[in-house]
Formats: C-alpha cells, sequence, structure tokens
C-alpha cells in the first residue's frame, strides 16, 4: 500500500463507500512492506543521515559489467560520493571507459568519486590513521580514503611499529590532537595497546593479514588488539580499512 | 633532573660556572625520566582528560586486603568515582567494613563509589546498552555502570534476542535517538548485526561466553560480530563489559 | 496504537476533526511497534502454531527461586505442557514443595509437566532416537523427552556404536519405520553416517560432549557429523538434545 | 546366492538331494552379499523410495572423460532426473557433445537433466531458500535447483542480510508460507537466527565461505548457525547447497 | 529366526504344508537380526578370536552400582580375563567387597582379574612400553597392564625422555629386541620419532596431557607424533594407554 | 675410526708399541662416528632388516636433476626395489629417458622400480586396503603400492563408503581374512570405526584431505578416527599413504 | 663393558688367548651403552658444565612423600643449590619439617636452597626481568628466582605495560644497561616487541595465562610474541618462567 | 628543537633576553620529538651498537625498484654489509644491473653485500646451525648467512633428523664446541629436544613449515618446540631463519 492507495481509502471511507470496520481491517494488515512504502521510519531517518555519506559498492567477485552497471546507476540516481572497495585496476579501466568521472586509489584498491566538493573538513574532529609497516598501507589507505569521502580531516602516521618506539614518539602532537584514531598493525598487532596508551580517544584497531606462520593471516594481530590492555580499544575484522573508516567516521559524527 | 635541578642549571650557566657546551651537553642528556619530572606533556594532558573519569582496579585475583588497601589509597587521593570491577560480595563486605561509603552491584560484580553527585547527563548523548538473553545480564550491567560512573545518560533494552525479532522491533526508537549502542550477545551473537542495521551510530559489540558446546566460550559469538554484515560495528573482548562501557563513553565526549 | 486508537482517529477524520493529511501523517507513522498492538501477523500466527507446544525454560544459572516463579507463571498463565531444560535435582525439589504436579527426569535433566493427556500420537509419524553408547544417554533422553512432550511418537535404540555394525542392523526395522531420525554420538560420530545410510528419512544428528583427548569436548563428532558422506544429515550444537527433539517434532509436523 | 539358487535348494531338498543338516548348514551361511541378491530389504526399500528422485554424480575432481562416461551410463540406465554437481563449463560442454540433452546452470555449477515432466509440485508445501548477499547465490542456487530437481515447488528470497532486516521482513509472508525453508549466509550468519524466530516450521542452515579475515572461511558463520538461539534450525556443511536441497527435499515428504 | 524356526520351515516345506514361494518369501525376508540369531559369521569369528581375550568395561562416568554388577555378570558368565579402565579407588573398594577376587592397580587405574594363569608368555615376541617422564606413567602402566592381560611379555623402560637422550640408549638392546613398541609421551612427544628410528618393528605412540600452556592438553604432542619423520609410526588418541594396549596386542597376534 | 685402524691398534698393542693404558684410553675414547665405521649395532642390524625392503625417496620439491640423480645412485648400489613417492608425471619422463627400467602409477604418484621377482608373497598374511570415496584413491593407491613393493599379498576394496554399509558388508569375507587392514577415508573418516568393529586385526585408519568446508583439509576425519570408538585402531598423517603402507607391513613381519 | 672388562679383553688378547678376530667383532659390538660405561663424553661434559648449577625438581603432581625424599636425596649428594618449581605451600611445610635449611617463595612457587655463598654475581652481566602486569608477578618471580640461583645478577621491572609507555621508559636506563632481558606478558604480549626495540640485547619472552576471553589462556600473548617486528626476541612456553630463567642464565654464560 | 636552537635559547637567557622562569618552561616543553634531535640516548646507543651490524630490508612484497631504490641508498649511506631477506632472483637481477657488488644466495633467497672483509671470526664462540631435513635448508641457509654478515664464525650440520638419530651423533663434537645453537626443524620438530640435551649452552629453535597433513604449516613444530622437555631452548617463528640468526648473533656478543 503506498501513500496513493492510502489517501484513496481514507476518501473513500469518508464518502462512506468503506465502513469503519472494513477500514480498521485494511489498515491492521498493512504489511511490512506497506510500511516501507509509506515511509518506513527507520528507512527514513537513514536515508536522512546518509545525506552527504558514500553510496557503497563491494567489487570483489564482481563481473567488470555488474559493477560499471551499478555504479552507472548509482551515479544517475545519487548526487553524493561513490565508493567501490576491492576494485581492481582491470575493474577500472573498464568502468573509466564509460563512466570518466571515476578516480581509482591503486593502494587502496577503491574506484570513488569525490564530487562533494564543498564539504569543509572539520580540523577539530581529525581522524589519525596509524600504521606500523609499508606492508599495512593497503588497509591503512582503505581505511584513510573511506574516512576521506565520509567528509572527515584526515591525517596519517605511517610505518610506525613498536620495534622504534621513538618513531611513533614523534608523532605524539598529532596523536594527542586527533579526535578519534584507526590503527592498522598486523604482525603482533601490539601497536594498537601503545596508542590506546597515548590518547583519551577512542582507538579503532585493524588487524591486517601482514606477518607469516604463527600469524595465521592475522589471527594474532586480532588476538593482541581483542587482548589488549588499553581500554578504549575497539576492533574490526582482519584487513578491513573500509570498516575502520566507516566506524571512524560514525564516531566522528555522534551527536553533541 | 627536576625543575630545581634545572632551575640550578640555568644559574649556574647565566653565572658562568658552566660553559654553553656543558649545559647543552646536560640538557641533551635529559632523560625519559627526567622530562616526566619536568612535566611530560602526554601524562599531564591525559591527567586533564581524566578529571570526572573513575579510577578503575581489577578486583578478580587481588586478595581482600590488597583490595581495600588500593581502594583506600584511591579514595583518599582523588575526588571522583571509583571502580573495582570482578569483584565478589566477600571482597566487598572486607572492604565496606572500612570504607562505608562503598556500593556494590552483585549483577555487574562491581564495587563502586558514586560521589561525583554533580553530573549532568545529557539525554540527548543517550548510550543504548542492548543485550540478548538474561544471562548476558552481568556482562550487560558491567557496561551499562561502568557508562554511568563515566557520567553518562544510560538506557537498556535486555533480553532482546534475534530469535524473537518483534522484542527487539518494540525499542526500535530507543535504538535509533541513542547517540551510542552497545549490544551485549552469547551464543551466535547475530543481536550486533541487527541492530547495526537499526542505526546509523556507532555500535560497540560485546560477545559473552554465554553458551555450550560450539560456542567454544565466545568465540562464536565474537567471530560472528568481527564478521557483521553491518558497517559501524567493533568489536572488545569476551565479557569484557567494562571495556565496552569505557569505549562508549570516549566515543560519547569525542570532540564536537 | 492500539485498535482502539486507530478507530478513534477514523471517527474524527470522518468527523473533519482531522484533516487527510494529518491521518495520512499519522498512518505513516505507525510504528513497529504499533503495528503489533494492531496484532502482528507473524506474533499470532506463531502464537497459534503453539498451540499444544510446551512452554520452555532454561533451568542453568537460574536460582531456584527465579525458576519457581517462572514455572509457577506458566503453569497458571498456559494450559499445555512445561519444560524446564538442564534442571538439577536440587531445583526440582525446591519447586516441587511448591507445584507438586512437575516430573523429574534424573537423566535427561528435565522437569517437566505433561498434562496433555488426550495427544493421540501418530505411530505412522514415529521419530527414532538412536544414540552410540551409554554415557551418551542423558542427551539422547532430552531429545526424546523433548518430542514425547511435543506429543510425537518416539522409540529408542541405545548403545549402538558402530564398532559392533550388527548391534545397529538388530533394529534395522525401526530405522527404516522411522519418519524422522535423531542420532546422538561423540567420540567420532560415525553412527550418523551409517544411519543416514540406511533410511530415506531426514536425520538430525546431535554430536556429544562424551570422550576424551582428541574429542576436545565434541568437536571431533561435529565435524564428522557436518561432513557426513550420507545426505539428509543436518546437525544442531554439541549435547544439544533438546533442540534435536524440536527439530525432528517441527519437521514432522510440516504440512502433508 | 540369488533367488535361483535359493529355489534349487529347496527343490534338491524336498526331492532329498540335500538333508536337513545341510539345508539348514547351507542357509545359515547366507552372507551379506547373498541377502542383498535376495533382496535385501533396506536397499529395496530405498530404490522404491527414490522413485522420481535423481541420481547425483560428484563431479568435481573427475577428468571430462570420466563425468560423461558416468552421465552416460545414468542416462541409459535410469528413468528420472539426473544430477552433477560442482561441475565446470568445460565439463559441460565436453558432456553436451554426446549428451545434448543435459543443461548447465552456471550459477548453481549443475550439469543436470529434468526430464520428470509430469511431476505436479504441491504449492502448499512450498520450500523456500533465503540467503544473505549476493555472494552466496551459487550455494543458494545450488540448493533451489537440488530442491526443484527432487519435485518440490521452490521460491527464493535473496539478498536479504540482517544488516538491512525490512528487506527480509518485506518477504515475511512467503516465509510463514513456506513448509521448509533455507538460509543461506557467509560471515557472522546471523541470518539463520532471525528467519528462525520467524517461522514454525523446520529451517536448515547452510554457512558459507563468503568473507574474509576472521570468517576463516564460512567457520564464523557455521559456529554461528549452530548456536542459534533460534530453536528448529539445524546446520549443514560449508557452502554445502546440495545437501540443505536433499534435507529439504527429504523433510518435505515425510509421512503424513 | 532361530535354528529351531529355520528347521521347522524346511521341514513344514518338505511336508508340502508350506510352498516353495512361500518359503522363498520367507528366506528372503531373513532380517540381520535373523542372520545373527543363525550365528551371523562375523559374531561367531570374533568370539573365536577372543578367546583369552579380557573382557572390558570402561569405569568413569559409571555408578558403582553399575560397575559392580557389570563386573558381577561379566565374571560369572566368562572364564577369561576382566579389566575395568579408568576405574577409582572407590569404585574399587565398592566392588571388592563383593568380589574379592578383583585386583586393582591404583596407577593405571584398573581394577582387573588376571585368572588366565596357564597363559605362556613368548620371550620372543616382547612388547616394549617406553615412556619419556614419571608424569606419564598412568598412561604407560594403563597400556603396559593392558597387554600384559591379553596375554604378552611386556617390558618397561620409564623415564626416557629424548632430553637426555643417552638414558634411552642405554635401552638400546631391549628396543631392538622388542616386537612391537609403545611410546608413550607428552610436551612436545618427541620420543615416538626418535624411538621409531632405532627400531624396525611398529611403534604405536600415545600422547599425553602431560604439559601445560602450548601443550594444549596433549595437542603439541599428538600433531609431533603424527608428524613423526620416522616411518613405522602410528598414534592413538592423547592418554589412551589402554588402546595402545590393545594395538600393540593385536599386532603381536596377526598371523605367521 | 674404522676397522683397519683398529686391527692396526691391536696389532700394535700386541706388539707392546702401545701400552695398555695408551690402547684403553684409545678405545674409550671412539666416538660414536668410529662407533658407525666398525659397524654401529642399531645400523647394522637395520641394515640387515632392511634386505628386500625397498630404498624410499620423497619426490616433491626435489628438482628433476636432483632426483634422477638419487635413482641413479640408489639404482646401481641397492639390489632391492626403489620407490621415490610423491613424484609426477613429469619428473618420471625426465627420470625414464635415462633410467628406462623405472615404472611409474599415476594414481599413487610413484616411481618405482619392482625387480624383486623372487618374493614368494604369503597370501595367509594379506594386507587389505579399505577406502571410502574414488576421491580417496591416491592415497588408497600409495598405500596399496608400497606394501605390496614391500613384499605383501595386497588386496583392495575401494568406494565402500559406510553411506551405504552393504558394499562394505560385501567384502565381509575379505575383512575378517585380512592380517592388517589399512582404512583410508576423508569427510568424516568413519570408516576405519566401522572396519575396525569388523576385524580383530589391526587396523590402520589414515585420513584424507577429500572433503570441503568444514573438513579443514582432512582435521575432521583426523579427529574422528584418533577417537574411533573400536579398539585395535591406530592412525597416521593425513594423506599418508605411504606410512600407513610401511606400518602395515612392519606389523606383517613381526615375530611369530 | 666396563673398563675392567676392556682392560681384561686386551690381556686375554696380548696373551693370546683371543685372536685379533675375536678381539675386533667383540670391539665392534660395543653399545652404545657400553660407551658410556667407558665414560660417554657428552655425558662428562654435561656433568663439568653443571658444576654450581642448581639441581632441579619439578614438583607439581608428586605427593609431598615423594617430593621430600627427592629433595633429601638431592640435599644430601650434590653440594650446590637446589630448586623444586611449582610447589606448594603445603608441600614445603612438609619438606621443611625435615629439611628446614629449605627455604620458600610463595609468589615464585618455589622450594629452594641457596648454598652456593661465594657466588660473586657480575653486575655487567645484569639480567632485567621486565613484567607488564601484577597478574603476571608468579611467572616473572620464578624466572628472577632462578636465574638467581643460577648466580646471575638479577634487577626487575614490575608492572610496566604498554598502555602506559612512560612508566617503562622511565626504566629506559636498566633497560639498555641489560645483558639480557626476560620479558613476562598475559593479554595481548605487546611488551616483548617494545622492549626489543629499546635494547640490542637478546630478550626471551615469556607469554603468561594471565587475561580472560579471547586470550584463550595464553595463546593471544604467545602469538604476538611469535611475530614480534623486532629483531632479536625468542620465546618460550606459556607460563614458563623457569625455562625463560634458564636460558637467560645460558645466555649469559657464553664463552667470551 | 635541534641543537642550534638550544644554543640560541642558552644565548638569550644567558643575555637576559628570556628569563629563569621562560627558559624553565620552554625546556620542560622539550618533547620526544626534540629528544630525539638533541641526540636520543637509545637512539644513539642502539646507533653505537649497531657498529659492523648490516642493514636489513625485507624484500617480500615490494616492487623491483623500490627494493633497488632502497638498496642503493643504504650501499651509498652506509659502510657496513647489506642484507635483503626473502628476495626472488628476478629481483635480483634486476638490482644487479645497477648495483653489480650486490651477491645473491638462491637458497637463502638473499640479496647481501659481504663488505666487511676485516671481521675477524672468532672460532671460540661458533654458531652450529642444525637442521632435520633437505627440505629445511632454505630456512637455515637464511639462519646461516645471516649469522655469517653478522661476523659470527658459522658451521653448519644439516640432514640430521632425530628418525637417524646417529646421523646426529656423529656431530657430537661441534655440537659441544658451539657457543650457541640454532635448530631448524620442520614435521614434528623434534630435533630440538635432542639437541638441547646434548649441549648446556642456548638452542634458538626455528620451526618450519616443511610437511603436510596435521603439520598445519608448521604449527605442530611450534608447539613441540614450544613445549620441549629440554631447558635452554626458546622459539622463533616459523620459517624465521633470519630472526635466528639475528637472535644467534646478539646471544654471541653479550658482554663478557
Amino acid at each position: 500500500m503506498n501513500e496513493k492507495n492510502l489517501r484513496e481509502l481514507l476518501s473513500r471511507f469518508r464518502a462512506g463507500e468503506v465502513s469503519e470496520d472494513q477500514a480498521v481491517a485494511t489498515l491492521k494488515n498493512i504489511s511490512l512492506t506497506a510500511v516501507e512504502d509509506l515511509g518506513f521510519a527507520s528507512i527514513d531517518h537513514q536515508r536522512e543521515l546518509r545525506q552527504g555519506f558514500p553510496e557503497v559498492v563491494y567489487a570483489a567477485g564482481k563481473t567488470k559489467e555488474q559493477l560499471r552497471a551499478i555504479l552507472r546507476s548509482l551515479y544517475e540516481r545519487s548526487g553524493g560520493n561513490l565508493i567501490a572497495t576491492r576494485a581492481s585496476l582491470e575493474q577500472y579501466e573498464f568502468v573509466r571507459a564509460e563512466l570518466p568521472m571515476m578516480s581509482y586509489d591503486p593502494t587502496a584498491r577503491m574506484i570513488y568519486l569525490d564530487r562533494d566538493s564543498t564539504v569543509e573538513r572539520d580540523e577539530e574532529r581529525m581522524i589519525l590513521v596509524v600504521s606500523a609497516g609499508t606492508s599495512d598501507m593497503p588497509v591503512a589507505e582503505e581505511a584513510r580514503l573511506t574516512a576521506h569521502l565520509w567528509g572527515n580531516h584526515v591525517k596519517t602516521c605511517y610505518d610506525c611499529g613498536v620495534a622504534g618506539i621513538h618513531r611513533l614518539l614523534n608523532h605524539l602532537d598529532d596523536i594527542q590532537k586527533a579526535n578519534v584514531l584507526i590503527v592498522v598493525a598486523g604482525m603482533e598487532g601490539a601497536l594498537a595497546s601503545v596508542v590506546g596508551g597515548l590518547t583519551a580517544r577512542p582507538v579503532i584497531a585493524v588487524p591486517t593479514s601482514v606477518g607469516y606462520g604463527a600469524s595465521f593471516h592475522g589471527l594474532a594481530a586480532l588476538l593482541a588488539m581483542l587482548n589488549s590492555c588499553a581500554s578504549g580499544v575497539a576492533v574490526v575484522n582482519i584487513d578491513n580499512g573500509f570498516g575502520a573508516g566507516v566506524m571512524a567516521s560514525k564516531i566522528n559524527s555522534v551527536r553533541n
């Protein structure tokens, strides 16, 4: 039942063509589907919240034709930013032939459209992405670019693993200025605890699959981060830079 | 080197008793320890940030004498709230004999002192604790009481597991009003994904060890939450209600 | 919004006290909560389906006072059978003092009330519970009693492990007559595959934690059952006799 | 010993050519092999049950020549449907050159022959396949096509993950009409619990290997489904769409 | 159908009271149960093989009344040795009150009856039990006593862990004379590989749960033994001294 | 010190050129290396035992040049059978160009030389290789060919998985005649327990990596076999057909 | 063959009572056992090295009578220090009644005798034990006391977890002076990497079972330490303070 | 603040342009970054220690252009040895075109420059690398070459697995002369315990991923080594030959 049907029912009820019992029965049967057509609150609310938020596509496992069709549709239907995560260069080149306005970040493996040129990024609410080694960069960049496209002011501090603690301490200023921190580390994942001890702000920890042997594809870093002795640290899935970027963006826009 | 030593050095340098080279050499050798004596910025900054935040003790594994000594010291030294987590009733009764102002919450297993009576809890920044089953209550209550003692306005929505989705949907209003959400669930941990899909706010997921057999003491819920298909969900350790309460509090106080 | 509010709104709309736009706006805001007040179909439907089905309480982790209060309430409110699973003898004795009509099965560890005396058990739809060893009996009996209280005709075939295949083959007749089969086994869990190969009916496999060493508390049996080379085998959690009993009951009552 | 031998023995016994002791000795030695030649009940019974059921081949790991030979033999010997699961397009093209009546479903990766055109599919016994994301489609389609070739009326509800619960609730009607449900989900596998809470019918849960990082190739979804807080949920192996299709078919044809 | 029924059928068939078709039909329906009554070959064969072999009861998890009843029955019915494994001293004392001929080995935790006094133990077919540390003795003794009661000549070589390889080499003579070897070790389980390299005879490896931390209750030793670089090593379950004793006994009595 | 040196020492001692103390000192210092040159007993003993046993090379990970060089050397030096396990067809073709007497079994992936034509295989000591499915054949054939080249009489019974128990029971005769049994199975590995219950002879169980999902590359079958409820079953590493063949051969040649 | 036998053989050889061939044959058969009787070098060498090193007993799992007997024997036979690890207070009190010279450290759970009063501890070769939290103290103290009784100069730096990095940096002086470092940490085990980055000396990392939930009894810390991004870190078993103390002592006494 | 700034501040202070309070305030604010500019002790100290130590690059995952650029820079900036670990032949050939002085070891997969020709290797401080099988050679060679380039005298003892203990005992002399030992083994990893029992010196154990099936990519060897019954054994990550080489080098250069 959409709004037109609803108005029709009300008219016919007022006109006496539909009895009260009939109207009640019909209205009681409004299915959850109908509720959505009427503007299901959580949906509307979400849409409202989403203003200025990117539409997101998970490119991995999609054919280049599928990906291009989805991006074209989103491009035409939406006025905001677009993101396709885990996209290959080959996928991008196919997409670009038809959608030349799309950009590609090969490190973050993201196809994106950054057309929200009027965003005023709030430097007071800076998100800092800290990563341990150069091999962690793809995940860190995925987090950074996601948070950037969500409208945040983002800074980075890469290659700051704990084995050379002074490299990290050199960035103490940014660490203590940041409103939200994303810590990206593989191997033993110790960076999350150390950074967590240097700030009073929330830290999103992203374990990466960087390592070999007993890193078990990121399990070692994941367990380490979950057991962090620093409070104010929460963890997302292994290699989930995108998820960390979204979480940090959501934290950065809580009411205040 | 403390401030007195530093002033002495400067005096002797001005008096010509210490050459410039000697002064430079000494100042270059300021150890990190000395830096702290001079007022190591990150420490001071943290202290400043901690104003109004509780002092926290992990009671498990401490004797009742140790616990009482620590709480007495904190009580006398600090003006804010106090928390001892994972405390037994027996520990509390021993503590109370000497520190009668301490309270105890047997479900959350916390000894606490809530003397920060002037806190104005901001209802606009409500934290909602959602839990799946009655067995998850100790962890949920630990999160709730922690966030409360941190000065937040906290509401709860317990026994809202996904097997009866309507029970959860009955609380849609609170879910959508909350500024930050804590979701506590054992068994299959599905609640985090469902709640994550109903809000645009950040969700802290707490897996619990509730369950048996293939729950493997909370592992099933932990993995489920890390793999949540909803974005904006981050995870803390199994049964770590305290950690979730702190994380939510930190999120709730980011700059704005 | 309940039915009374709805009728009131319609009256006021017909009376012109509420404009069409106002009525539309109000009706569009019917929350999911309201939908339930109007008689949310899935709920009603479920209630209808539940006729004759037991009310179930998970006794483990509840105090005897809590358990007794819940059972008393269910006893007074419901006219059907009652089940409290994982109940201790001590819990039962406390409950019985006030609710003497309750029975207890010490092997299945269930408190129950079987007052549905008019059930005609359909022998054509026999559920067969097969178990491997005597140590698996508590789980097997939990499944049997659950299916019995759900109104099924249940037979058992215990101590039929595959190491003596002839013991199992002696029950071939029952195995092939059964409408649904529950197979309960610990250690290597091979029984599920063997039984699955002897029947064309659905088999519910229940791994148990019986075993030691590399059984890893039921993991060996669980993995074996999930990898069964027989088709028509599905698995429930380790030691979950109750869940198997419910699943078999639901299968036994699909439309026909 | 086949029936001819048996009749011969009896004739010779009656004719006095074989003494009673000899006959008893021979008959006591009827081996299990002989029993089968005589028509071993369980086998016959199974054959009878199998009427109208497809013959099934697991194509993975077989050469295209082997696969073609088996399918040719089954085609000539059997009058019913045929299925080859986990078959590649290359295998199909090789098979089709000789067996042009064979069809191929590239999503379900199945070669099949659907020659049972007279099946009357019972709409009252509808099987519903619900899946979480588009990446779960190969497994979901394998389940759907299997149940279809087994003679069932099958409907689908794809891309209904729990992170957008309204998408699922839009299909509430089908969910509640279905006689048996198959739920296919990777990542956190929460869909099984939510669907299980919306129906009184049996649910077969299929974890998929969709996901990355801490999904550990489907382990997260598997554990979640085994720990489902909804009753009436049983689980098959990771990615085992075929097994779910068979299990649902067997449930759908229990006695009634 | 037992032999008497069979003879009756044959008589009536010869007497013409039963037609050939009826006789065939009846004989074709001989169930597997009947086959056993007629003397199901594998059963008889096993019984024959079992002459002189002990009857075995798994005492763990049985009440002392159950255990005594089973042992009494076995004592009266069987003429050979008896074994109850994993029996407590308390169980033994209860049993002994009624069955004073039973013995108890507190290290091996076995109640046993060794009444087969005429056994001539073949020294040429010596079984050697080698163990790593004193903590492995309960498992080693369970293996030794089992093999002894099976009628073997058994020797032992305890506390011969690989960290002091000379202790092991001091027993080289026995190691090379043994017909079958049982190697019992916890912690890193290296002993199985070293012994396997010093003999051309089959080695049964028994991992024990001795150790702590990353021994994970015997998993480390289990994996080590399964990966032994020595050929001619096979493994039984963690702490399964009884199983190793039986396996060695069976090896020791293969045809020759 | 080799034999020549030893004789020299003795001569010079007898000639008085070396005092008793010097001789004792020298002989006490005989290093373990020297012991071997003298004919280190365990080594000699092993060599003696090895008469008629194949020399074995693990081909995987070796270059074809390395493999050919090793096989050429073994061919020239040894008079018995030769085995190269896990060899590719490509490796074989390279080897054959120079060593045309070598054979290749593509299923067992073994290059071998069977020149021990005078072996009289003892039918009374038959080794039976039982396997569950056709996918297990490479491992089963590796076991069979290994045991054959070791001089045993070997029979096979393939595709006898427990889901169709009658297929296995059809081979009951061979199962009960076999002196040693090798059971090869992937997926749930139940075959080992069933076969173990049908024989009194030792069973070597070989889990295979056949399966998918929760088979975890053979872990499910491995755990099942280790937990076998049948006694007289011991287990080798996943896919280790060669190891099972050697173990069975060693069992088959214990003293008697 | 002992020295007396050897001299006898040589005498008889010189006297012509034994031919050269006989002498050679006998000497070739010198078993490894005999080698030891002659004074097997590695054994002697080890004894020599052990001078001044403690004799060690693992008390856990021993009765108090057994423990006392072993300690009495060691006390009488050895002149050096004694250690019994994992000893309870109850064990100690029983031992002390007869051996009053024994001491007990309740935190390290060690009974010990420190009678090597002449040790000159080399301050240049200081061993530093760093631990993360107060709960790690039993393991840290076991390491400290072990290294002390081995004759080392040992210092400690406790409660220096990485969440408050300044606490650790306050001890930078000791960290950089230490010759060998032992790092003891549970939870996420990050301390090993941070300390490893602050020193050029070898670091022995000891994971502890301190933590809960996803620490999995020390697994998280173990994996973290094995994956340390700092070089010069090696790991011992979970909670193995004794092993770390021995390893550090051995490192501290390498040749120089 | 660098040294120039510091001198300027002191001049202005002496000149009265800056008050004592201002100077103290400024000096108190010396950040950790500034400390480094002034010559942060731990850094300098580390640099000093590093004299003669190689600069190390992890080549895996770097493009050949990146690798060449880094090596060129290190070559020009540093006067010592250079190491690039896990480098492919292709990477090397690209590098060599521009940097012809670089060498390559294909087994150890290392590009290196050994220009420290004046090193006097101390034979008294020999490092011995022991490995189990030929497949372990790449890891063993990585350890050997690393320790060699660090300036050590290194010997090797390869293919000495425990299944043929005499091969190892033949090297007893080297084992007992070595100052530090590195033991490299896959499969069951037993070699570490055996070698640990033959020396009083520290042993660094390196598990390798050599093996199949239940070796789980090195997990079996890792767990075995962590549980070694020999004391004085510590473990590095699976396949981490480089880490073992560094650890041994650091042990070999502790103070003395």
